[in-house]
C-alpha cells in the first residue's frame, strides 16, 4: 500500500484532525498492522485484544483512543495520534494514501464515447471509452463514468459521483454528490408490474398480462454506494428512493417504490420487493427477503437469510433462518417438524389420559 | 405523466374498446389516481374501496366496470369508459400515453455501432452506440438495440424486440416477437455442466472436472419480459425454452434445458436449477429456489423464498418459508427445533408409562 | 452438432486415449445418444440403466468402460472405445468437434476497441469490439476478449482466457491460464467494508459511514469458470483467492477476503460472506448462503438453499433447507413451531404430573 511519498504526523492531525503524542515531525508513509508496522508506516488499535501489542510494536505511530492510551503504560520511543474513532481515521487516512498513488485520470470525453450534444457534461468530468451519455443528462464536476457506462436521457448526477464499467442509468434518474455504483450494476430499470387480463379457466384460459408502465424513476440521495450488478427498479408512478449514506452491497435486488431510510446497509444477495419502506440505520442481513408493501422501523436489524413478510415496527434483531446441520440429522428433525401437529395432538390426548387416570386413582385411594 | 396532447374518450374507445357513458367528445391528455384527477385526466377503479370516490372525483373519466357502474347512483356531470377490466385499459392507455410523450428513435446503426456485413439488420430497427451485432445474426423490424448491447453469432431477434442497455444475448438463441430485455441480462450463457474425472481420495485425490460443451441456445417465445441482470442459460444439447409471455424479474437464474411454460411469472432473485420443468400460469415467489430434473403442474404457485426439491404435479400454493421474528424467541425455537426427535421420545414414553400407571390404577380399584 | 468432418476412431484414441475394440479406421462426425445415434456417430455409456442400448445401437462406436465391454456379449458389428471414464471422454471429443465446427476469431484487435499504449497484448489474442483495455495490463497467448469486456489497469491474464461480452474485471487482478468467465460477470470490485463514525443515540444519531479502501485485488488460478454476473470483491488488504479448477455458477457472490479451495465447485445464486475459507473438493449448493469468518473443511457438502453460519469443520453433507409442502399444513406447522417452547413445558409438567400420579398410585396400591 506504498504511496511513494510520505506525510508527518503533524501533518495527518492538521487534515484529519486528532492530537499528536508523541514527535509530530515523524513522516509515515503508508498503513500496515500493529505486529507487522515498521517506522516508516502508520498502524491502529481499534480493537481490545491487541492492546499489548502497541507497546511491542515498531510503527512509526499508532491511532489510538484517549480511554486506550491511558491504559498504555511504557511509551517510550512510541508516536500517537490521538482520536475518538481510531478505525475511521483509519479508513479516511488509507484513502488518502490511495489517492495519491493513484494515476490522475485525465478530464474529458474519451474520443471513443459517444456524448449527445443535448446533454451537458462538467469540464471536469472524465468520461472513458465506450461510454454513452444521451440527451438531456447532466454530469456534475468531477464524475467518472468509467468504460461503457451507459446515463439515459435526463439523468442528473451529481458532483463527485463515479460510476464504474458497465453500469446503466436508465433515463430520468437523479444521483446526488459522491454517489458510487460498480460495475455492472442497473438504476431505474422497469419494475415489475402486469396487468392480469385473462378470460376462463385451465386450459380455457385466454389473454395476457398487460405490462403496467413504470413511469418514476430512481432517486439517490448523496454518498450512498451500490454494489456490482445489483438491481434497483425505477417507481411506477412515483420515485424509488434511496436516502443519503445508505450502502448496498452486490447482486441486491430493490422493487419499484421502495424507500431505503439514510445510512441503512444492506448485504449482498438481499431483495427487497416492491412498495416496501425501510427505516434509517438499518442493517439487512446477506441474502434477507423483503415481501412487497411492508414497513421496518428504524433500528431493525434483519440476520442473514431471513425473510421479513410482515412489517417490523420495533426496532430489534429479527431471525427467521437455520444454520445447516449434518443432513442425516436434519432429516430427522424436518420430518417431524411437517407432522408437529400430530405431535401436539398426542400432547392433548395425554393429558386428558392423565386427568382420568388421577381421577381415578382418588377414588381408589378413597376407598 | 402528460403526454403533450389530449385524446377524446370516443378516440380512446375506438382504439382500445369499451364503451362511453357520458360525453364522448371530452379529451383527457394524461393519467391519475381518483382522488387525485383533474377534468383532463382519466382515472380508473380497480378496487371496490375506492367506489366512494367515483362520486366525489374531478377526473375527466373513470375506467369502470359494468358491475361497479350500476354502484354509482350520482352520475352527474361525470363521464366513464366502461370496460370488463379497467386495471388492463388503464395500463394500455397509459402506454399509449408515454408513447406520445417519448422522442422517438431515429431508425438506422449509430456510427459507433458493429454490425457484421454477414448480419442482416431491418431497415427500421434502431441499432443504439457500442453496440455489436456478429455475423449470421438477423435483426427484425423496429428492433432497437441499446448502447453496449451484444448480439452474437446466428441470433435472431423477432420484430419489436428491445434490448436494454449492455445485454448479452449470446450464439445461437432465437427471440419470438415483442421480446423486452432489461440491462444487464445475459441470455444463452453456458449451462454449468462438469464431467468428474478424478482418481484416489482426500489428499491423494488427483484430476480435474472436464467441461460439458453446451451445444443446445434459448428459445424465447413472443411477448416475454425478462428483467435486469437476470441470467438464462443455453441447454447442454437441447434448447432450454421460454414460452410465450412469460415475466421474468430480476436477478432470476434459469439453468440449462429448462422449460417454463406459457404466461408465467417469476419474481427477482429466484433461481431454477437445470431440466426443470415449469407448467403454464404458475407463480414463482421472490428469492424461490427451484431444484433441477423436477416438474412443476400448471397453475403452481410457490410463496417466497421456498424451496422446491421435488415436483409438484397438482396445482395449488405451496411453501417452506418462515416469517422473522424477534432473534431471542427464534433461537429457543431453533434449538428445541434441532432436537424434535428427543422431544418425539419423551412423548412416546410417557405414553407407555400413562398406559402402565392406567393399568396398575385399575388393578388396585379392583381391590 | 455436425462438426462438417470426420475422425477416424484410431485418430480419437491417438488424441485422446483409450483402446479401440472392433474397427479403428471408421469414421465420426458427432454425438448423440446411444438410442439416437447414426453410423457416422458416437455415442456413450455413462449409466448402467442404458446398458442394454448398447446391443441395439447402430451408433458408429460407443465409448465404454472395460467393465461394462465385460457385459456387452454380443459385439457383433460394433465398435467401441474403451475408456475408464466414458463420461470425461465423451466431453473432450464434443469439445473437439465444436472447435472444429466454430468459425475461428482472427488474431488482433478490433479497430473499435481501445487499448492504452501502456498495456501488453499478444499478438495471438483476439480483442472484440469496444473492448477496453487500460494501462499496464499484460494479455497472454490467445486470450479472448469478447465485445464490451473492461480490462482494468495492471491486471494479468494468462495464457487462452476467455472473457465473454461485458466482463468486467478491476485493477490489479490476476488470472492464471485458461480462465473462462462469462458475460456480465465482475471480478475485483471493492469489498464491502465500512467504519461506523456515529455518535448520540436514536434520532439524535449524526455521523456517517466510512468507507474502508480495498486495496487487496482478486487472484485467479488455472481452470477456473466464473458464470454469468457473478460478482467476486477484490481484498480489503490480502487478496480475494479463487484456486485452480474452482467452478462457478451465475449470479454467485463471494465477499472480499474469501479463498476458495481447489476443485470446489459453487453451484447459482449462493452467496459467501467475506474472509471465509472454503476447502478443496467441496460442492456448495444453489443459493447457498456462507456466512463471513467461517471455514470449511476439504470434502464439504452443502444442500440447495442451507445456509452455514459456523465452522464446519468435518467433510460430510450439511443441510437447513425445508421443501415446500401444501401452504396450509405448512402455516399449521410453522405456527406451533414458534411456540416449540410452550409444547416442550406441557410434555414437562406431563413428565412431573404423572410422576405424582404413579406415586399415589402405588400408595393406594398398598392398601
Amino acid at each position: 500500500m506504498a504511496s511513494g511519498m510520505a506525510i508527518t504526523l503533524d501533518e495527518l492531525v492538521k487534515r484529519f484532525g486528532g492530537e499528536v503524542v508523541g514527535d509530530g515531525a515523524h513522516a509515515v508513509g503508508s498503513l500496515a498492522p500493529l505486529d507487522k508496522a515498521g517506522s516508516a508506516q502508520l498502524a491502529f488499535l481499534a480493537n481490545q485484544k491487541y492492546l499489548p501489542q502497541v507497546e511491542t510494536t515498531r510503527a512509526g505511530a499508532v491511532l489510538i483512543s484517549p480511554a486506550d492510551l491511558e491504559k498504555v503504560t511504557n511509551r517510550a520511543g512510541s508516536n500517537f495520534i490521538v482520536t475518538p474513532n481510531p478505525y475511521a481515521y483509519f479508513a479516511r487516512v488509507a484513502q488518502a494514501f490511495i489517492d495519491l498513488a493513484t494515476p490522475k485520470a485525465k478530464p474529458g470525453v474519451h474520443p471513443s464515447a459517444y456524448v449527445d450534444p443535448d446533454a451537458k457534461v462538467a469540464a471536469s468530468a472524465v468520461i472513458g471509452p465506450h461510454v454513452t451519455v444521451e440527451a438531456g443528462a447532466v454530469i456534475g464536476e468531477r464524475v467518472k463514468l468509467d468504460a461503457g457506462v451507459v446515463v439515459g436521457r435526463g439523468v442528473k448526477l451529481g458532483d463527485d459521483v463515479h460510476l464504474y464499467p458497465n453500469v446503466t442509468v436508465y433515463h430520468g434518474c437523479k444521483f446526488g454528490a459522491r454517489v458510487i455504483v460498480h460495475a455492472g450494476a442497473v438504476i431505474g430499470a422497469d419494475g415489475f408490474g402486469f396487468a392480469p387480463d385473462f378470460v376462463g379457466e385451465g386450459d380455457a384460459r385466454t389473454g395476457s398480462w398487460v405490462k403496467i408502465p413504470q413511469v418514476g424513476a430512481v432517486d439517490i440521495a448523496d454518498d450512498v454506494e451500490i454494489g456490482a450488478n445489483t438491481t434497483i427498479d425505477r417507481g411506477a408512478m412515483a420515485d424509488t428512493v434511496i436516502e443519503e449514506c445508505v450502502k448496498i452491497d452486490n447482486l441486491v435486488q430493490i422493487g419499484h417504490n421502495c424507500r431505503i431510510g439514510a445510512y441503512t446497509v444492506i448485504a449482498g444477495c438481499a431483495g427487497i420487493a416492491g412498495s416496501t419502506n425501510i427505516g434509517k440505520h438499518c442493517m439487512i442481513g446477506g441474502a434477507v427477503g423483503i415481501a412487497g408493501h411492508v414497513t421496518l422501523a428504524d433500528y431493525v436489524i434483519v440476520t442473514a437469510q431471513s425473510g421479513v413478510s410482515k412489517s417490523l415496527l420495533k426496532p430489534g434483531m429479527y431471525t427467521s433462518a437455520f444454520p445447516a446441520v449434518p443432513h442425516g440429522d436434519w432429516n430427522k428433525s424436518a420430518a417431524i417438524m411437517r407432522n408437529l401437529d400430530k405431535l401436539r395432538d398426542r400432547i392433548k390426548s395425554l393429558e386428558t389420559a392423565l386427568a382420568d387416570t388421577a381421577k381415578r386413582g382418588d377414588t381408589s385411594g378413597d376407598e
